[in-house]
């Protein structure tokens, strides 16, 4: 199956998550995408599209599309939501994801400044949440 | 806000809803979509779009676009997804929900024996519930 451009930022826009989570001395970014395990087919079409990326097993009889990799997510899930706008509001989470991503490329997350700098963005981040 | 057709697909296959209710002696349908308050601005241009439908407040502060006329989902919201093929398992309940406007227009539901078989349809449909 063949994904169009257009039709991956609407999908996205509609079931996509831009997810950071921060503990004590660690930050996780994954940019993941869920389905009911009947549209396995549609995450191993993103996977295929973005080359990266791994489906697997999620909660309910559900399969989910994840990317964790900053590597990945910096030089190609971030590059493509650049060039190919969201048009809901989670383009704000997307962009707050990606300043999450330049500083931790700068190394900030490796200091307990850059750690609360980067839980404070986060904490902007999905309030709107299932938007 | 323009939107572009393979968004609206990607979209409609995100968090897009054909719902069918039977009641008694009564059949509704609404193909809907469900917006955080946020995003009303996307309810409005799927409503510029299909030229049809209206834009409401939803349950926890959500709002949704719903069409309800069997006019409107016969000649616009029917053909659109006629011609632009959903990618998910939504498209099985998309033409689950066509074939039950066919009979309705040729009056079957006004039969018990109709209203049987349109019952009998939807029960096949929003199998992979939330897909």
């Amino acid at each position: 199956m063949k994904l169009e451009v257009q039709w991956i930022v609407g999908f996205i826009d509609g079931v996509g998550e831009f997810d950071v989570s921060v503990s004590e001395n660690q930050i996780k970014l994954q940019f993941i995408v869920k389905q009911h395990e009947e549209d396995v087919q549609i995450l191993h079409a993103l996977k295929a599209h973005f080359s990266c990326g791994v489906v697997r097993n999620s909660d309910n009889n559900k399969m989910s599309y994840n990317v964790k990799e900053i590597e990945h997510l910096s030089k190609i899930i971030v590059p493509f939501f650049e060039k190919h706008l969201l048009k809901t509001k989670k383009r704000i989470d997307f962009e707050k994801f990606r300043d999450i991503i330049i500083k931790m490329q700068r190394g900030d997350h490796l200091t307990p400044e850059g750690i609360e700098e980067i839980r404070a963005i986060k904490e902007e981040m999905n309030r709107g949440k299932l938007r």
